[in-house]
């Protein structure tokens, strides 16, 4: 599945995936007041404001980029009717050429990853059928619990040909909590880091391992050390624009070959209408200021590559 | 939220919940075959298969015991249709008096986080309304992203009294990977419990704080350190029965009050049918063998309080 994603990535010269995170606040006024009209102000409402926002916004971008990563808490919240357009936007983005990372941030006891692992990338099989449920590429995951908690995931991506991306050092403002103590003198992502190259040893999809890394944009330092420790391994990077990581950040994040690493917007494409920088598009035209802010993104950070 | 907890656990002296986390294998033919009849089998047969499980244990126990831990794993493998059935149960459960733990293991960065927070334990505003998605009155989380990934939790229960458990150390073989990994010559678990203390301290309802610790029964010797580092978190203790953990192993969760821990059983309640011990009921009596296996677990966990 990696080999497919770094196809996609040559292909359009774009490292990159659009977070479809769509919270109702970034969605234009007359998108929800249309689903209101049809649905109320209700779940199934709320839920068909989120589906017609990401269909724009698929469709003005998705000739320019090789992925999108839907944020699963986002349609969540929206409780089963969230959750179906998950499900069709995910479909949606596969029907268009694209491949898409469920970020769901799943992890728990052996068992229980293993449902959660044919739920989201696998087939679970009902009688005498295998039936899919959200049917994505890539998810991401959490190692919290350890070994037993990742493998039921790497094994159905050796059966499926899917791909993982293990939380090693991410984004956010306190991840250094619990992620920047010192085991034995160095911080405990490191430790992360090495057992997710143990972790992906049987999952080598050419020249890459179908089990990745998230590794934060927020964090060059540390990122040019989980770069040396992980050559095989391919990163997933949040943190690039809204959260404050710039290209010249997740520089060390890539390889010497230029691949390694997909970064991941979301605010700063999705609402991108709402940047001074694109207002000149208006909440009309939200999905072409959306587009034009991957074209910029795109150059951005095939600039400092 | 944990002052009902306890009052439930004292009116039914039963420190416990249920686990009711439905493998299909656990199922009994009969069930799987009327539904598969009615629906085929597809994710809809197989979610029913799942309802009239669930239905007929909730129906043979609910007067026993305080509440109940649907793992969501176990209904989003079945996709959209298995997490109907998560919401059904949730709600039927609620009505016949029992307080439901969602074992949901969710965490991420902040707005992520709020998300998945208002969606499982709060409220999501759409237009004027206030609409609820999961509605449990307890969800697990995890506390790997460190303090911003779990505030908007926090939060969440303060403004809606609701409760929380956090992984602390969990019940899996290889729990101890990076849970136990020493930081400044202590266990990165004992750092872990003292943010939930921390994280606890604004939510006291009553005697303990609706900020929990998940805690696992295989660990006996952590338990007792951890119940002395957090006298007034409530403990949720996964891993007796079929994991291991025996009463004598969980005492130490419990504080010299015999408050301070709910006990979960999962496997060993829901297909007890299925064990020697309880056979004679056979499949066709599969929730009396739950039932009894209630009331074996009970007198078992209270022989040692």
């Amino acid at each position: 599945m990696i080999s497919q994603l770094i196809q996609k990535i040559q292909k359009t010269k774009a490292p990159i995936c659009v977070g479809l995170d769509p919270m109702l606040g970034y969605i234009p006024n007359h998108i929800v007041q249309r689903a209101f009209k049809d649905f109320g102000e209700t779940m199934e409402g709320a839920a068909e404001a989120v589906w017609q926002f990401n269909k724009e916004i698929i469709d003005n971008t998705y000739d320019l980029i090789p992925s999108v990563k839907p944020q699963i808490a986002m349609y969540e919240q929206f409780g089963i009717e969230g959750l179906k357009i998950y499900a069709r936007t995910i479909e949606y983005c596969q029907n268009k050429g694209l491949l898409v990372i469920g970020d769901v941030k799943r992890g728990d006891i052996g068992s229980t990853s293993s449902a959660y692992a044919v739920g989201h990338i696998g087939s679970v099989k009902v009688g005498s059928n295998e039936c899919r449920g959200f049917n994505t590429d890539f998810i991401t995951v959490n190692p919290y619990l350890g070994t037993d908690g990742i493998k039921p995931f790497v094994n159905v991506c050796n059966d499926e040909d899917r791909g993982l991306f293990v939380l090693v050092k991410t984004s956010n403002p306190s991840s250094g909590e619990f992620q920047d103590r010192l085991v034995d003198g160095r911080p405990l992502y490191e430790l992360v880091a090495e057992k997710v190259v143990e972790w992906g040893e049987a999952s080598m999809d050419g020249d890459y391992s179908n089990v990745g890394a998230v590794v934060g944009a927020t964090y060059p330092e540390m990122s040019k050390i989980l770069r040396k420790l992980m050559p095989k391994t391919y990163f997933l990077v949040p943190g690039y624009g809204a959260q404050g990581g710039t290209a010249k950040d997740l520089m060390h994040c890539f390889n010497e070959d230029g691949l390694g690493a997909v970064v991941n917007s979301s605010r700063g494409i999705i609402a991108a209408y709402k940047q001074e920088k694109y207002a000149k598009f208006g909440p009309e035209h939200f999905a072409e200021a959306s587009r034009q802010a991957v074209v910029d993104m795109i150059a951005d950070i095939n600039s400092v590559l």
